[in-house]
């Protein structure tokens, strides 16, 4: 796995309320599909904010790691668990497209393993919002 | 403020636990100046592991937004209280040498706005630990 951390999203009560506040911070208009998550550029990687998060046993906040290929979700998640961590989510192919699956790490917390065809990631590891 | 996340830091209990298992799913070495806190370089930012996190009120993890200027930092701050948030910390002066302070969002999650003279800062945003 590459040393890197494409999305961080935080599990929120009051979805417009965060949202407003880190639009008026100056995280800039936000990718929002539905009425449940918004996804802020930030630099090379994004920031969502998230009111269903939780259902695969993070705390309140998921890391995940975006690669380029379905096959790498898979690399990535053996590789997790061979070193030590747990599969919390075997992967599948997801309603929004993609392919994902999710390990946590002796801790506890839970990284997403993420194959979107919709987020170009770039040669550096970074990831862009469709748009963008 | 700038729309970036320098380092994410998750509380651990057992942090030669977690760091054995980021060090084997390729993580590499992390900067490890005592037997508290361990971090790894990750693409343009930092990801660290702390025995201590909590101090100021986060759930387990912390996110920081570093800056260029002690200066900087008390402006971020003013940002984010204007914004709606609330300063969990004041800025001041830290032992490791640089300046820092916090704030919390409207859900509570923590975020350290920190001067550090230590961790260079690129224009495009990028954090590089020292050395490497």
């Amino acid at each position: 796995m590459d040393p890197r951390i494409t999305l961080i999203t935080l599990g929120v009560r009051d979805l417009a309320g965060a949202r407003a506040f880190y639009e008026a911070l100056g995280f800039g208009t936000p990718l929002a599909p539905d009425g449940e998550v918004a996804f802020f550029q930030a630099g090379p990687m994004v920031f969502g904010l998230w009111t269903d998060l939780g259902g695969h046993g993070a705390p309140g906040i998921e890391l995940a790691h975006n690669v380029g290929s379905p096959e790498e979700v898979d690399t990535v998640l053996a590789e997790a668990v061979a070193a030590g961590g747990t599969l919390r989510r075997p992967a599948e192919r997801m309603d929004w497209g993609g392919y994902s699956g999710a390990f946590a790490d002796p801790e506890g917390y839970v990284w997403e393993v993420a194959h979107n065809p919709s987020w170009p990631l770039g040669t550096d590891g970074s990831v862009t919002l469709p748009g963008r």
